[in-house]
């Protein structure tokens, strides 16, 4: 049997710290070729191109340290992700990793998350798929603390397989490698946004907005990713893109239609 | 009581004819405040606007039948309704709608829509939500046969409520509406698309890709929203945004960490 075929992305964009670092780990367990945005993505959800054209160009970032393959790709992370499968990749990978992103996307945050959307892509298309996320949004992070723990939930993966219709959302709290409990199997915590929107005044006298916001967590389980990450374990969430919500079903079933 | 206060968005901008549908429907019922997209957002998922500024406008539309208010957002659809609940609203409002979107959102296309990453964000901060889709891509499609529909089961929200954490996907079948046959409460069916990527050479010799792609039906239940489109019914799924495959934790807790 030949070694796993590792398709790695992200949505910081190719030249991201993250992304080499993952790259660098993925080396040691399989063949890594990577498709990944030529810019930063964050926020872009579960964004497609339908109206624009996309580029993409065979590139070297790292000659010592790289990928087997690596590609720009001008799309979303989800864009990046369906051209490596249908035009880039010549066979199907084994498992498809996105990450190391730059700052956390446990609980809400997986809603307006490129890296997942990655892995959520790929799902889709039936391929074992992991997202990860360094809870750090510096360009500086130090992504060196969970190279152990990033290995082993790929290689559990490769072993076990991941449900048909689940994808992983693997968050890493900021800490050493001595203050990292374990690994821990969550919910996803019930959290939003305050949003503050920071409004200023254009020099052609114009108001515009820079959306800000504080994370509000409601949620006081002690089985959620915010919980396991306060309390220094990794967390990882199986997470679905059947959204039906159906214990709602019997309720919506009363309705007068 | 007072009217209902109705925020009124969608991913096609503000001069789709669908919104402008929707506009005319919700005046029936209370009074209609719309956020909407300067330009049109389609597939832009749940993304949210981090890494530029947002404007906004005051606008005019349509002066005899357009709402009590209307702004354009140069944002996403989530950016458009973060806007309005926290800046543009002076208060709550009731209910949340998007739409009609121009072109189907039902199964797997729920993950890319922005009609409904609109009624998610809404969700998320605990606003009853609906998301309207016709399905017909055309900008001459006719909403005129679904408005008793719309309106009634916006009333019947109102009256009942939608359960926590979950928001409705309607989508609509193109059809007259003597051929309509109902309402039906539905789950998301299991699909994907099958991706084609047009490659073209551009006038200075580089390659590029424009995404295309086949609907791939994957499911043959009967209490689908597929089904219910193709034989004459509006689908009603109730969609949530806590992701967590709940049914997946036991499986993953077996893994070696």
């Amino acid at each position: 049997m030949g070694k796993p075929l590792i398709l790695v992305t992200n949505d910081d964009g190719i030249t991201a710290p993250g992304l080499r670092a993952l790259i660098k780990y993925m080396k040691t367990i399989g063949e890594v070729v990577v498709v990944a945005p030529d810019s930063p993505q964050s926020g872009k959800g579960h964004a497609i191109t339908l109206d624009n054209t996309l580029f993409s160009a065979k590139i070297t970032v790292d000659k010592e340290h790289g990928a087997t393959e690596e590609y720009s790709c001008s799309g979303t992370p989800a864009d990046c992700v369906k051209l490596a499968l249908q035009e880039i990749l010549g066979r199907r990978p084994d498992i498809s990793v996105s990450g190391i992103n730059h700052g956390s996307n446990s609980s809400i945050n997986v809603i307006y998350s490129g890296t997942m959307s990655a892995a959520i892509e790929a799902g889709i298309e039936g391929i074992p798929a992991i997202g990860f996320s360094l809870c750090d949004y510096s360009w500086e992070a130090d992504f060196q603390p969970a190279e152990t723990a990033i290995k082993k939930i790929v290689n559990e993966a490769l072993v076990n397989g991941i449900p048909r219709g689940v994808v992983l959302n693997v968050n890493i709290p900021n800490l050493g490698k001595k203050d990292l409990k374990g690994i821990k199997i969550c919910r996803q915590a019930r959290a939003n946004w305050k949003e503050k929107f920071d409004k200023r005044t254009n020099p052609m006298g114009k108001d515009y907005y820079w959306l800000t916001g504080e994370f509000e967590l409601l949620d006081k389980g002690e089985d959620t990713d915010e919980w396991a990450l306060a309390n220094g374990y990794i967390s990882v969430v199986p997470t679905q893109f059947d959204l039906t919500a159906h214990h709602a079903i019997q309720q919506l079933n009363s309705w007068d239609f």
